[in-house]
């Protein structure tokens, strides 16, 4: 048995390990990486931890599943449901079902967070692309999405 | 609607109550303070904040249901199973169903820690006085609870 207590350093923990955000060519996203933190037999959610490097970001998606997020490193921005946000140091982010949502680093910094969700959930849905032309029509948005 | 950002500053989150810890006069606890990060209808566990100040600890107890912790701020010791282990930034602690445990913040230090936990879940049990006796046996636990 491992032990009950799994050490942090420098944004990696012990016993954890450092995976891709998604498979490959599954969905677009930039320079991101999970690390499973909590997943127990015993527990119906998961806490995972997302770290998405300078100038990354997630996956702009939606599904029936909430994801409760707080920032453990770092500052950047979310855009939830047609509305752009910065994020810095732990703060709490609830995600609805089915709303659009995409994490982005801002230019210079790392960003992480902890993202806890149900064991079982609906796989994400991908935006078409006039539904992500909808989105951008928020300059807000059109901004956070580079355009 | 209150949107789906809650700002962090000092340890407290904008719309959360600081709640006590457990009712007073229900079980043993010193210094020790309760945030409920996310309850959500959807999510089947819920992520809470505990905050240990200098000198405080949490009830020594056990219980069927799983606590998946990380450390947010400060560092204090834990004991886990008859074992004491000091915990500091981000360190991950699993407990195991019915393992006795007990959370302690630093003589100096407030000790503030996020707990996952199944929505559905039993009451925790206390210790018969020979239950925390064996416990003692190991010197460290016994240093831990202060004899």
């Amino acid at each position: 048995m491992a032990g009950p207590i799994r050490r942090f350093s420098e944004f990696h923990w012990e016993d954890t390990d450092l995976l891709a955000y998604k498979e490959e060519g599954s969905a677009p996203f930039k320079a991101i990486t999970r690390q499973v933190l909590f997943r127990h037999p015993a527990l119906k959610s998961e806490l995972r931890y997302f770290e998405i490097e300078a100038g990354g970001y997630s996956t702009l998606e939606r599904h029936q599943h909430v994801h409760a997020v707080l920032t453990l490193r770092g500052e950047g921005q979310c855009m939830i449901g047609g509305q752009v946000f910065g994020i810095g140091e732990n703060d709490l982010v609830t995600i609805e079902p089915m709303t659009w949502h995409q994490f982005r680093a801002n230019a210079g910094e790392a960003l992480g967070f902890l993202c806890m969700v149900n064991v079982d959930r609906d796989k994400p849905q991908l935006p078409t692309p006039d539904e992500r032309k909808a989105l951008a029509e928020n300059p807000a948005v059109k901004t956070f999405f580079g355009e």
